[in-house]
């Protein structure tokens, strides 16, 4: 399996802004569409790992770097990867990519903690960890 | 105590979109920061209404007539009362109008149904019916 | 060609409220959705429009009806068509439907009037025209 | 004048998602409430800025860490200041607390560079240049 998943958006008219180009904080919704996708194609439905395995995955950290604007009806492509895997927090990586040409729009990461409902810190179940690849110690 | 509740807001970057106005969903939110005052005003925190009474106030029915673009950094006044409110439903009836000036930008009605929390029809408790003022009716 | 277009979209965390559904104000973007996709199968490009022949599509009204709650990770159908067509007003209907499953989970429509970049109604340029069905009389 | 700026924002039900909490993409409209009436009481209209001087802020990176959940209806404490300020670039830093308790619940930053309408970066006009601190340098 490939390292990295990647997947489609279109540029919606509610994503822009007055400035002709997507709200800066609608980039993290992006983010969401390809961290949901690249669980999706491991296998893992979100949903259910809410509902049946009562672990949420907390945002404790996120960051995007803006290079060129996206605009109203540009194809996105989402580039997605897992940067770091611990046993309690996982970090995606992610490449905005105008579909047609390819530049790269934006680039960020999110860190997050793997919580139950209460929004108490708890490992990953185990049949999750391992479809994510560990990638430095698996202490934390 | 006023049939009319009125409160401000400021209009965001956030809310706007590339044609330079409000996007069109948003008013939405406008009606619903016009709605919570509403009840806040009476006494009534929506909040608790969900947390303790288990009534949950689900949107039926929405609607919006666009006179004027809403731009960005424009502070509205957002006026509301109930124009309809039976044992399980309510409606309530907005204006939304530029503070400076006073035109009316957007009018616009919603049409709620009382829920429990698994999303079943219940009558609204007691202690909040005496708040909204009965308009039509009290049979349904 | 068919009457209808159909297009799908997935509910994103982000469209969510705390009441477990989708926003009521959200569901407008899926109709936003729904007529992007009904004029690009026509052959027309929005974005066309608006820089090349300075005709924007500004929305008059809005109403939603919400029938069932769409919910995180749904896939919608969602399901457009021209209701009426003048010379200078459009008014498309929707109906947004669970993929699996086929319930309808919401209705509405919108009603836009022609305008250009000063937001003055305009008619509707001539090749466009011909690719809306005219319904209702052709002198508005 | 206070280095700090100050500023109270309600959550609305529209901020929130499904986890019952604000979604993380929308603490970075909190930020920009924050960054705007920064401006504002240090008498920059931002609208102006692009209106009359044809400045933009584009934001060039922004990153926020989420210490505790902010939540449907918190009155929210948005505390800005400029952690940076050179000739073409401005940098904010921004604490997010929970007006009843003072806990923070976010902390963040963004960057942004100074553009005229074309996307092309331009130096801060003069007046606008002593109204930010300059923190760090003043060459770029």
């Amino acid at each position: 399996m490939s390292e990295f998943s990647e997947t489609l958006a279109r540029v919606r008219y509610k994503d822009t802004d007055q400035m002709g180009m997507v709200y800066y904080g609608n980039y993290f919704t992006f983010f969401e569409i390809g961290r949901v996708e690249y669980m999706r194609e491991r296998g893992i439905a979100y949903k259910q790992m809410e509902q049946e395995d009562d672990s949420y995955i907390v945002v404790a950290e996120a960051t995007c770097r803006y290079l060129q604007p996206a605009r109203y009806d540009d194809l996105l492509r989402i580039r997605t990867r897992v940067s770091e895997s611990r046993r309690r927090s996982i970090r995606f990586a992610y490449e905005i990519l105008r579909h047609d040409g390819g530049e790269v729009l934006a680039t960020g990461e999110t860190l997050h903690i793997i919580c139950n409902r209460q929004g108490r810190p708890k490992s990953l179940p185990e049949k999750y960890r391992q479809l994510f690849p560990v990638k430095i110690g698996s202490t934390n």
